[in-house]
């Protein structure tokens, strides 16, 4: 049989990465990883330095993006050596809900010099938390109507949904709102790109759109009425059609992107995917009821299932939002590696880089040694992992990180330890609450940076959670993933695969290492657990003293 | 009128220091420190190498204080180029409570070549803190009896304390304890060896020895033999006589200690004080009601009234315990200084060391600066300051510190502040109880290292305590405040003073500085507090998750 290969790029916040795959071992040929010049753009929008007022603004530049494509695929092509032709489909994940305001020829509004210096004509990255009072108001209006819209999410809106996001544009810059053509997940952008045309991704649009993939529907224009009045043809008037279900093709590559790229024409290229929800096949996850852990700055938990549960304080359970044909479940903890990394960065004494550089190993590294040399409790330091609030599943981005029990000799490490130990217990309760609600978890993947460099984090898990815990066999999971829902979009006629199952079992190798839990820590930490979630319950609940302390800094600001 | 003088002498915890004094004015004519070689010794025994097991050990070696005292005194003597003739009396404070094992020579047991590797046999420094089962037994014994002896002292006995050191004796030394012929409180071992005899100081056997000043009395046979038959008579056996009240005289120099100290014989010596106790005149308080803070590494609240009251969870309150006539309350904070100080060695990052380098200040004064440009509230973050426990008024060592209110933003100058503001609001949870018992505060004043180099510290706690607060005008405000009780010990027939408030007036200089609290930032610091004290009795209560959190570390150890 003739090579076959497919190409998978995976858009995260900060850069993009592409790996070439041949399809007959999942053997990554060659990748290729592109910082986007501009990054997030928190401060002024670039070229008319407009100011961008208050917290919470995370933008990005359409053209990075570009960019990056431009760069990474050509780049993995020619160091791979593979004809052009042998390379059958290319696939795209993307941060979700990251929204792109497009006009009419599907070019970004914010590329027109009549836009450029508008922040809110501007792509907004998924962590973008402007829309805050947006999100408040739609929970608060479907409480009022006693409707059923966020049943399915949690029973709250998210500043970072695609409509708390719509929303907080009509509001604040009606005009940009009306001159834009139509608002896209940036994923279906970058496809819209390749392909000509634009064609949506069901995944983005049940994720974080409120989309119903088993009705294919957008909610009614009642709940868009009660929003905004402005807003109730909204479906309709910006065009929010031509939605497909994971796994579809979208069309074929365009000349001129072919050109560019350095591919055939023609090139298969599959609808987007979320870049956390597609990671499961790169891991070797194809059935339900088995959850991966996405672990990096934050962690995400993604699990399919074949029926759906309403569990309170999730993200979200949706149908088609990882392989077709299960209900996809979604919850988070908004900062993981993101707290590592502050504590490091912040917290830790000149003395420990001193050792760190000597020994030619990074910070973290270090105290990963130092912290797992600490017997389970040792310490007797506790930490709550709120750092960035909480996502899941108190729902509360007002929550705010705690450390107790610090003596006069606490180390660093000591600390380090309980905020690796914090996140794990926050990982925990996510569990509880999908046990709480009917939905078995029956194994426990992981893949993600965190994953791959820590295994003391990894450790800690298993002991905690009481389960074993298989850490994918790349690093680069969601690039892989991708690029076997390409191969499936193929499919076999054109050298790919008819289905999921056949396709990882051929290119997914067995997990790099797999962690046990060791039966001494895991009673422990039964223990310590009970402390921690007698504290979250305690603080985590409206009125709390933590909730007023941020109250009262809300006042100084 | 010729010039007189006086010396006095305050023993610390790691040195001694000497200030030769004139007078007239007050006048510090000369000063001398001296650190103690052998330091607090924790881990093993000087020459022996003897190992002391467990934590909580503090001894210290009788020669430091001795060298301590033969250096400073002729130091200050030849430096000050006054004749010897014209000093008049010198006094002796010391930490409390500090004891000292002697023989009938009243040489210290240690310095025996049979006793020198028995641990038991040496001076336990006031913070020794191996008696800790002793001191809860002494509590349990005198509840289940119904007996008064502990409701002067907050209703809890200390393993601080004489007897409960001494109890730790019995039982774990028995031999040791029957070889000696006398315990003797450090401050007055210092007066016996200059002296020839020993004079014991009312101050430190009421402080921390349940001596009652008003009926002249330890605690009756019946109590000493719940605590352990063998202590029955331990008054009469181990000598526990000559009880002087404060400022009275305990002798005159001996000529062989005249010889080595570079003074006449026959100079006056009055009988010992507490460190932190004697302080008050020497800050320019004679008056009841007036609060002194002593700040340093820790925190000791000294305040005179005219009336006894029995505040739950106060150190004491006995008589003579500051100046004659007076009922001395005291309180304390564990750790303060102690606090800013590990925090800075262990959690503040190499750049504010290097900021601190070019400017030429110390890291503690950077982060005062940087503090002190945060306004009240504005970090939303917030501590308990129980880093070393809480000794009042919850008094339990097993309290431990927390940070709350962090996220991925937060500085390391915002939590120093943090810390800062949470001992200020112990020290406000300790005046509270003053309050609620009818014991009126009616002014504050502060010395000790902390109040006089960190001028951010000081106005905090003005503004958390709503008080002005004077500092006072010399850093060495004890040694000052002995030299005082010398001159009036002399008297006025040999040149000194004949009573307190004249010796204050001439001797004491107005407040170095007052901080004024700032109506705004008192405002702030209320809503901050009722936060603080919220925490404070959640998790300071029995068997609150901050308290199974230690016993879930000490059965992990």
């Amino acid at each position: 049989m003739e090579e076959r290969y497919t190409i998978g790029c995976d858009f995260g916040t900060l850069s993009m990465r592409a790996v070439l795959v041949r399809l007959r071992d999942g053997e990554v040929v060659a990748e290729e990883t592109f910082d986007y010049p501009h990054g997030v753009i928190t401060g002024q929008l670039p070229e008319s330095g407009v100011l961008l007022s208050g917290p919470g603004w995370a933008l990005q530049d359409p053209d990075d993006y570009l960019q990056a494509l431009e760069h990474c695929v050509p780049t993995v092509v020619k160091e791979s050596g593979v004809d052009p032709a042998a390379i059958i489909a290319m696939g795209v994940d993307f941060t979700t809900c990251t929204v792109v305001p497009l006009d009419e020829k599907l070019v970004p509004l914010c590329k027109n010099p009549r836009f450029r210096d508008r922040p809110h004509a501007w792509i907004k990255l998924w962590k973008n938390h402007t829309a805050g009072p947006e999100a408040n108001d739609i929970t608060r209006i479907v409480a009022q109507k006693g409707w059923h819209t966020l049943d399915d999410y949690g029973f709250r809106a998210s500043s970072e949904w695609f409509f708390s996001k719509i929303l907080e544009i009509i509001r604040k810059d009606e005009d940009t709102y009306r001159q834009t053509y139509t608002y896209s997940e940036a994923g279906d952008y970058i496809v819209s790109q390749l392909v000509g045309k634009m064609v949506r991704s069901g995944v983005l649009a049940a994720a974080k759109g409120l989309y119903d993939n088993v009705n294919n529907r957008y909610p009614d224009k009642e709940f868009f009425r009660a929003l905004d009045p402005r807003m109730e043809n909204i479906v309709e008037e910006k065009h929010l059609d031509n939605i497909q279900q994971v796994g579809s093709v979208a069309g074929g590559l365009t000349a001129s992107m072919a050109g560019r790229l350095g591919l055939k024409e023609g090139t298969t290229i599959c609808v987007a995917h979320a870049d956390a929800g597609c990671a499961l096949p790169g891991a070797g996850l194809v059935q339900p009821n088995e959850m991966l852990f996405v672990m990096g700055t934050s962690t995400c938990h993604m699990m399919m299932a074949e029926t759906k549960e309403q569990i309170p304080g999730m993200f979200g359970v949706y149908y088609n939002g990882i392989l077709p044909g299960y209900y996809a479940y979604e919850a988070g903890q908004g900062a993981v590696g993101d707290i590592f990394d502050w504590f490091c960065r912040r917290f830790v004494p000149q003395s420990y880089y001193e050792e760190a550089d000597q020994r030619g190993i990074a910070i973290q590294k270090l105290l990963d040694e130092k912290a797992a040399k600490l017997k389970v409790g040792e310490s007797g330091v506790i930490a709550l992992d709120w750092m960035n609030g909480n996502r899941c599943i108190l729902q509360n981005s007002e929550l705010t990180g705690l450390f107790m029990g610090l003596t006069l000799s606490t180390t660093a490490e000591e600390v380090y330890r309980a905020l690796l130990e914090a996140t794990a217990f926050g990982t925990k309760v996510i569990m509880d609450q999908f046990a709480a609600y009917h939905v078995p978890v029956k194994g426990v993947y992981a893949c993600g940076g965190l994953a791959h460099k820590s295994p003391v984090v990894m450790q800690i898990y298993a002991d905690v959670l009481g389960l074993p815990i298989k850490v994918s066999a790349v690093k680069q999971t969601s690039a892989l993933s991708t690029s076997i829902f390409a191969a499936v979009a193929a499919g076999s006629a054109k050298g790919g695969y008819d289905d999921y199952a056949t396709a990882v079992s051929r290119m997914v190798k067995p997990p790099k290492r797999e962690y046990f839990p060791i039966p001494e820590n895991v009673e422990r930490y039964q223990k310590l657990f009970a402390i921690y979630r007698e504290m979250h319950d305690l603080l985590g609940k409206e009125g709390s003293p933590m909730l007023r302390l941020r109250e009262l800094q809300r006042e100084c600001l």
